[in-house]
């Protein structure tokens, strides 16, 4: 039987605990795996008046599984306020983490799936990474540059080959190699983690009408299609530079296994737009599995009862047919 | 009565032609208003086997409209062959634009639709301008940069501020005086136009995040915040700038009756996600109504019956609703 699946809980004082307390009062409704959680049971309880059991490692946490919410204790904030951080449960929040992320790797956990934490608390407290992507990436021992994120939906996945820069500058970031790295992670993790034999990419232009043909910009002559045609040496489909605004009508999503973008909101813009209450962060290039709801703390109606668990059910199932399809590779 | 519209046909060897036919076709199902076209009957009689009327008046096509589609002549190519531009058919195209938009200028019709040119098919025969919009700008004596294209579908509508360049050069282009020209006129033809008394303008950042208060990005609070206060000074709710990745889901798009959009994509990729074969481009900030079909000349599958006329039923009906409100004004 697959090990159960280690949820670090995010920042206490956001909706993390909610939604995976959430989550686990619909395991049977949505056939949910076996999951536990790890971080503050205070922050569980101050939101949340089901049954928690506190365990010490994932084999207590199947045990408890139909009865209670697993919880691996990591000490917070003795009475954690929903909806205002604190640097204790930053800290909370950083030591939850690294004991998930250690579970994972040791196989203790079949996969990762992290809650939403604040990045400007977690600073406050020497996390010194751009985000949980580059800090898993480095406790897996994996360059950050060599994994990608992946927003996965029911009819859209999407890859950045930048993320979180000033639009400015990402065409002086673009080059040949890096799409051609992002581009090779996306393929190899939809083979490897959604079992697609032969993936199916789409790479957008970076200007409108993807450049036509230099007129609107160069990048796609002197950048773009160099690395389409690198790709193409791989197991795979690889199309493009497509304009990206015909890229993601209903239609044009079939077309594809997954849009490989040039920045961060040509992949997010279309993604959120279909995908809103349903996205997940699916970090690929890991030697692990590791997703996450694709929403933030939402601090300001954290504890209110209107934190929707869609997200993070939707990230709990995706790791573990993740995780299942990696374990018979 | 209200005069009739003047649809200009576009490139007589595009798709134009025949999604005009098709729209007359469904006249009673679709409930659309009176029009005719403007350009080539032989364009149209190599698509289309249904009635044709020459007409030399708006008048004289009010009279055909029940039996037959009008068609005011603009001398073409004598043999003309769908998919296959040629110069004759591009000088056709612009003597039916100038046509059309001189019978929309003096009244005699009641607004002006224009179907797909080819750009680089009119810019052989002496048209100087970057686009229909900026031509018929001209026409109607306006600066070109007090006009506004707008993208306008069911559930969403979109203004770009920056259209047709290079993404690199967009961040150079944004000035906070720029924004407010394009947000006023959208948030003027939003009243005007559309009949919203106190329009609703959300406004988008640049960058990831709209710029996490200056860490991804400066120019939301050096550029778009003073315009964003500026534009408050117009009656209306202005709001923004706001993390374009979390604008355009369906709940998101009914807090606003337009999103003033940075840059092209960021406005045309949310919006044929969402309105990929309905959209409606049309310009505001001209003293006539011009609409047109959200789509280009299709020369690929032009008359092989596979044009779909949904977008042009979409700028007609556009076009007669917003001709109604500019005329009760």
């Amino acid at each position: 039987m697959a090990k159960p699946l280690a949820v670090a809980l995010g920042d206490p004082a956001g909706i993390g605990p909610e939604i995976v307390a959430g989550a686990w009062e619909r395991r049977a409704a949505e056939d949910l795996p076996c999951f536990f959680a790890v971080g503050s049971p205070e922050a569980v309880a101050a939101v949340w008046r089901g049954p928690l059991r506190i365990v010490s490692d994932p084999d207590e946490a199947e045990a408890a599984w139909d009865e209670a919410l697993p919880v691996i204790r990591v000490e917070g904030p003795a009475d954690p306020i929903p909806g205002r951080p604190t640097i204790d449960g930053a800290r909370n929040a950083f030591a939850a983490l690294e004991l998930a992320v250690g579970l994972a790797r040791t196989g203790a956990a079949s996969a990762l799936v992290t809650g939403p934490v604040s990045k400007a608390q977690l600073y406050g407290v020497g996390f010194t990474h751009p985000g949980q992507t580059e800090f898993v990436a480095e406790r897996c021992g994996v360059a950050a540059d060599m994994v990608a994120m992946m927003l996965a939906g029911p009819t859209l996945r999407t890859v950045p080959v930048t993320t979180h820069v000033a639009l400015k500058d990402v065409p002086d970031l673009l080059t040949t190699e890096l799409i051609v790295a992002k581009g090779r992670t996306a393929i190899r993790g939809l083979r490897r983690l959604f079992g697609i034999a032969r993936p199916r990419l789409a790479v957008a232009g970076l200007n409108p009408h993807a450049g036509e043909e230099g007129a609107l910009g160069r990048e796609e002559i002197d950048v773009v299609i160099p690395a389409v045609e690198r790709l193409r040496e791989e197991e795979a489909e690889v199309s493009g530079p497509h304009a990206a605004d015909a890229m993601f009508h209903p239609r044009a999503r079939g077309g594809y296994d997954a849009a490989l973008c040039l920045y961060h909101d040509q992949a997010l813009v279309p993604f959120k737009t279909v995908h809103f209450d349903e996205g997940v962060n699916i970090t690929l290039g890991l030697p692990i599995v590791r997703t996450s709801p694709d929403h933030g703390t939402a601090f300001a109606i954290a504890g209110r009862g209107q934190a929707q668990p869609g997200a993070m059910i939707a990230a709990l199932k995706l790791a573990a047919s993740c995780a299942g399809r990696l374990g018979q590779a």
